[in-house]
């Protein structure tokens, strides 16, 4: 099978490997229609990682085989494959947080497990795949799209949202104007806010988010960025804030924004993040988020899935340039080089 | 009036000062029927602070008298002073955050503001008083310290579950077992936490502790503590920690003992406490908590004074010494050597 791998800085290729066979009773093998490329995978492609690993958490495709003990889909089902696989019966997962799962993982780096290939094996498929219902073969480009987004960037977004705890009427910002920010602007609006706060300094970016339901977008960062959001909230700081970058700047202007009281919602990879604990003590700061637990809200939790099914979400819009798994260097290079917001792959049809 | 004054490291005095009279019209005045000392009184106890400054952030008692603007109290009415004061209509206050108003402060410290003290100026009264309803004149012993209690530790206990989330059938861990902590067990099991495993090596307040609803109780500390609670939990961690204590040791292992998306609600002043960033990522912890917004639990969330009225609850029954101004070295002398939980001050009657 064609499989993107990682052969160094800045360099991806496109090479043969083994079709990945069903390894555990849990295990399903998904035929890849749909992968992507994540703004985290960005972290590596600049600054390395072991070469010649398989690369990508983010599929939507067919389930091609199953092992003995998946009950939860059969062959030909179309699915979502979520970024993290997880048990789904630890007490982790029933509290909602498959993706800090302690007997799960994440797509992206073991052989026959990136998800920018043309087939997947998913472990753990109970616990992990999101089945959608319909027939797929009728899903539009646009739906596929929307669906690939909730493998990954929509309930990361949400899980922002759902971490900084907005609610109807509240005054919301968003650091990250890349694909899981604007789907934080999204998921922001969904559960209520009046008022989106976006920042972002890019034209394509402020008007995805004006798309996505952002009702102002701020250009300054760092203390410029504190003073601006500040004088548009009376001097009290936001009501929730959504992280959606994980650099220490980000992270620390996120916290200074904060109204007494909030909570900052950290989905972004945190790199050099430092936090000033006394400072969040006294000011009632809380500091939630991590990984998504993105079955949680596909499914349960404001049911994304739905939400996209009925139209009524479109965070597929995310997707601004098309690649095949043989342009994988430029799939990378285009997102590196901010000329599309997210690369989609297309891997095969329905 | 009598007041209690810190004079030098483990030195109280009880000396006479000039009653407090209405500097603002937002004012109230208190004559001070109880007061206590806190374990966070006894952080400058032990370390140090501006000598000869007036004490005390807990209190119970009669309005003498008011200023023009003043609303929520008329003399003669019964009050519980929340440690905090705050103007109640900012948008931190709306919130529920009083504790963190940028308009309010604490009492403590400034001249006429310590409770320690046979009279009281408030600031901002009607955004900071409780008004007790019913015949203050019939109330008990006992109802008087449980009313005590929510000038402080009863709220601040709770203000730890809330913020850890605990919800019903929940595993929650305590750690602190001085009153703050007992009160946070109290208040897991107001909230229906299932299991409450207080951390305590004292053979009182592990009985406390059990009064007020602990299961289990604790008495390693460190990684041993770690251990037991992940062995007590089939190793995954609690669904919810209430941090009470402050220290860097007692921060360190209630993030550890925290399963993967729980949230660590922290209540105790921190002194040198770091957070592992990016592994609180990593399992989704969270981190919330700061100086409890009194108010709001006492007379909205859960609507602890309506519990106290009602003998529900006797979160007084941490007072377990009890002093007169003029004892007050005694008073924060047995507190700082652990012969009483917690030190009540009979100031006045009724």
């Amino acid at each position: 099978m064609k499989a993107a791998i990682y052969k160094g800085i800045k360099q991806m290729a496109c090479e043969e490997r083994p079709a990945p066979a069903i390894v555990d009773a849990g295990d399903a093998i998904i035929r890849v229609v749909r992968a992507c490329v994540c703004g985290s995978d960005l972290w590596f492609f600049r600054d390395g990682r072991d070469a010649d690993t398989q690369t990508g958490h983010e599929a939507i495709g067919v389930v091609e085989s199953v092992g003995d003990d998946v009950t939860v889909a059969k062959p030909g089902d179309f699915v979502v494959v979520p970024f993290p696989f997880s048990c789904g019966v630890c007490p982790v997962c029933k509290a909602g947080f498959e993706s800090s799962c302690p007997h799960g993982g994440y797509f992206g780096s073991d052989e026959g497990m990136g998800c920018q290939a043309e087939t997947l094996r998913v472990p753990h498929a109970n616990g992990t795949l999101v089945v959608v219902p319909g027939d797929a073969k009728s899903f539009s480009d646009e739906l596929l799209a929307d669906l690939l987004a909730l493998s990954d960037v929509m309930p990361t977004g949400y899980h922002a949202a759902a971490s900084a705890e907005v609610k109807p009427g509240d005054t919301a910002v968003v650091f990250g104007d890349g694909a899981v920010g604007l789907c934080g602007v999204l998921s922001a609006k969904i559960r209520g806010a009046k008022r989106i706060i976006a920042m972002s300094r890019h034209a394509d970016r402020q008007a995805l988010a004006r798309e996505f339901g952002a009702t102002d977008i701020v250009a300054e960062r760092g203390d410029e960025a504190v003073a601006k959001v500040m004088e548009m909230t009376g001097g009290y700081g936001a009501d929730a804030v959504l992280e959606c970058v994980g650099s220490a700047q980000s992270n620390d202007t996120a916290m200074k924004v904060a109204r007494a009281g909030a909570t900052v919602g950290r989905v972004g990879l945190p790199h050099d993040v430092e936090a000033d604990i006394p400072g969040l003590f006294y000011r009632n700061v809380g500091l939630k988020g991590g990984p998504a637990p993105v079955r949680h809200y596909d499914t349960e939790v404001d049911h994304l899935l739905d939400l996209v099914m009925k139209g009524e979400i479109h965070p597929g819009r995310v997707f601004t340039a098309e690649f095949t798994l043989d342009e994988i260097q430029e799939a990378y290079a285009a997102m590196d080089e901010r000329r599309t917001i997210k690369s989609l792959l297309r891997v095969s049809e329905v």
